[in-house]
């Protein structure tokens, strides 16, 4: 049975592209729901100045909690160096490096050259190599697909970028389109691209649905190759452009997909509307996406590996 | 340049789900609209009797108009041969039949039984034979992915009942997930199962958005060689289960699609967007779906034909 990998962004991208603040024990509760509902990857933080991101303060204690729960593999955001280092001390399992195809993104994000930040990168391998060699280091390779600033991103851009970060050490090499500006031709093509540049380094696809094509460029990414899929519980964050436009494609939705294909995701859909049901509870005022959740799964519905289930969720309300 | 055919079903498959019911002369001024922008197929309504849809109770003079359009295929829905009668006698170009895969669903929604509705189209074919020769049939199989009665369909029973009308002499056979219940490896699956059987006669792909998987099923439907898929224009109609949760395949996110992977569809997104507008003018409190239009188009977005155009679509606000 062929089978994929889930990695709930939620706790990370969701919370940090919101007004409001999650407080810490429900934080630690929504990781605990979704861990139990079978995610095996949860992106829990980042760490960043308190003072650029208000709502990534807790990060710390966040990882604390969320170590201690069984297979889960806790990840987090680092920008630089400086958050590298607070972040391998606090005993978590893998880092996400974002950095930028675009150079015009780049150095409006983070005030870095792409060069710049491939550097940055080299010095996070090295510091991880004395002071935690077991976590592992991803880059996630920002505005792969398009980028709002320069426009249209060139393919050999992106692979010539991979090169550069494969040389320079880390685990693995994901494309994300920060911008929802994807479609499944060029998903299909430029991960094919991907794995025959850096082979078993190619990482996840973190793809968004800000224009409706989320779950076809996951499609496209999938007979690409890809294994392991970024995804929001209720498409929570992602920069969305406007209501209802929303970022992050959706887990539930992602989740129901593969699973009805007869892939495995070891998410069980009940326990995920039970996560759910703690991120509304917390943020009742918070927009959540999906249809699966309205819907409920179709009568006869069969999980990949054969188990069955009544059609009900029974969702928390959807707030759109 | 590979294209496809987008088959703009709103005019019918819309109008009929909602309880408002617009006026001759918007249903008029939308078809003219669409057609505008590009569609070359658009089903503008049911004949049905009028005191079972009053939606369509115009349908006539709404064909009368939509005739008189250049280049464009009009189609109507019937559902038997009392209304194929009526529709043969406006000078449209094709009507389409639904016809239930699922026994338990044809006879709930007709009363009939699948065996009875293959008899009902084979007189409609004789019919057409002897009054217009010149228009084409269609059949749309509904619940060929799933029925919320009896859960799964047998892929057999699709393949025997196409097989069965493909005999009785229809011109087209298409394949409906009338419930949302299709995931992309059963729509590849059974569409190039249907291929095999019927050969050319294999017709649409009507796929439903109600848990999201829309376009991915079109992704799907498209790499297993269907050309022409039936969408609404702000994913108006196809029996939504929940508010939020679209029924129908948008057409303005389908179009988008399309066009990025380099895939003609002829139609031109701002017009579109004008069309739209028309729709969102007659029925201001209809919900309208989509991502396309609340997010623009990529900056440095491309036609499939090479035209270029900027990203903003300045659409009529969504409604949600």
């Amino acid at each position: 049975m062929d089978s994929v990998l889930i990695s709930e962004v939620g706790p990370r991208d969701g919370l940090q592209s919101i007004q409001s603040i999650m407080p810490t024990l429900d934080k630690q509760a929504w990781i605990s729901a979704l861990a139990a509902a079978g995610l095996r990857e949860i992106e829990v933080g980042s760490f960043v100045p308190p003072q650029s991101l208000p709502q990534m303060a807790d990060v710390a204690e966040v990882v604390r909690h969320a170590i201690t729960l069984p297979n889960l593999t806790v990840m987090a955001l680092v920008p630089n160096l400086r958050g590298a280092e607070t972040a391998l001390s606090t005993g978590l399992h893998k880092i996400t490096i974002p950095v930028s195809a675009s150079e015009a993104h780049s150095v409006a994000n983070v005030r870095k050259t792409c060069a710049d930040m491939v550097n940055e990168v080299r010095r996070i391998v090295a510091y991880r190599h004395l002071h935690a060699p077991q976590v592992r280091i991803e880059v996630g390779l920002s505005t792969a697909f398009g980028c709002t600033l320069q426009g249209p991103v060139p393919e050999d851009d992106v692979i010539r970028l991979a090169d550069a970060l494969a040389r320079a050490g880390v685990d693995e090499i994901g494309l994300s389109d920060t911008t929802g500006m994807a479609n499944p031709a060029q998903v299909r093509r430029l991960f094919v691209r991907l794995r025959h540049s850096i082979g078993p380094l190619a990482g996840a696809a973190h793809l968004h649905n800000t224009r409706g094509l989320g779950l076809a460029n996951c499609l496209a990414a999938y007979e690409a190759g890809v294994r392991t899929f970024d995804s929001s519980q209720g498409g929570l964050g992602g920069c969305p452009y406007a209501p209802g436009a929303s970022g992050n494609v959706v887990t539930e939705d992602m989740v129901f997909m593969f699973e009805a294909m007869g892939i495995n995701t070891g998410i069980d859909l009940r326990r995920l509307m039970q996560a759910r049901a703690v991120l509304h509870r917390s943020l009742p005022h918070e927009a959540l996406y999906g249809m699966t959740p309205d819907a409920g799964l179709p009568l006869g519905f069969v999980y990949a590996n054969g188990r069955t289930c009544g059609p009900h969720l029974s969702p928390p309300p959807s707030s759109r």
